[in-house]
């Protein structure tokens, strides 16, 4: 690729994404909105796996395992855009709390990390007796934050 | 677990998180959500490498790595979201080409994943010149759908 062509592909690249300057978020909405989708897509596919313990869709190992494996990808992932000057007043939002507890914030998102950790690594034992049990943990971490951090 | 505190984490599990039904997604609506949540945090991840790209942000190879294996999960996911019923008139939204054309369409998003899967070991490389030329190249599959499927 010649130097032009590469600065072609970049200047297209650059459009096609609306990339973020230096920082990770150009502005506070932008991490808002990121921390709101990879939350809605980690709560999607926990929700195939749940759809799986709950019997409403039938057991399959591998997609638990693969549907474990986003999960435990996304968990790590929205916690960066809980910037500063982000909280909302609104219902099911950010509450100010997040800041002025921060610490306890971040050990409950490590807490709902480590079970995910786990759900994955029962999903792999392809014993959906294991996943029952280690999903309800995950649910739980989930409920603690959510009750504490988001507006009610 | 007994079982009544496990159907107890159940039942708290399936609150917090919207659990959709047997059904991949409860409501068309939920569908777009999710692939326009999968699509935005593709972007920040691969925006997060095109910083490096560009010299926007110094060049560190784990954490280039790091955001390539991010932006090599999500772009398996958002495709499953573009479900019949859900094109939108509205400029930047998914076109109804996509279902006038979907084999195009799926062909689009394979380029993209095979580029990404590129990208991630050129990442792994450890050399910003691969991830340069792997950059520009994911960049433009990104285009090539967004001018035919998105509305201009």
């Amino acid at each position: 690729m010649t130097n032009r062509s590469l600065l072609a592909a970049l200047a297209v690249a650059a459009a096609a994404v609306s990339m973020p300057a230096a920082a990770q978020f150009q502005k506070p909405e932008d991490a808002v909105k990121y921390r709101q989708s990879a939350m809605f897509v980690m709560a999607n596919h926990f929700g195939r796996i749940g759809a799986m313990v709950q019997g409403r869709a039938p057991y399959d190992a591998a997609t638990a395992t693969a549907n474990a494996e986003v999960v435990a990808t996304m968990s790590r992932l929205p916690f960066v855009g809980f910037v500063e000057g982000t909280a909302s007043t609104e219902k099911g939002k950010a509450s100010a709390a997040i800041w002025t507890k921060r610490a306890d914030f971040d050990a409950g998102a490590k807490k709902m990390q480590d079970e995910v950790a786990k759900l994955l690594a029962a999903a792999k034992t392809n014993n959906l007796d294991n996943i029952k049990a280690a999903f309800g943990e995950v649910g739980k971490s989930c409920k603690g934050c959510h009750d504490d951090y988001r507006n009610q």
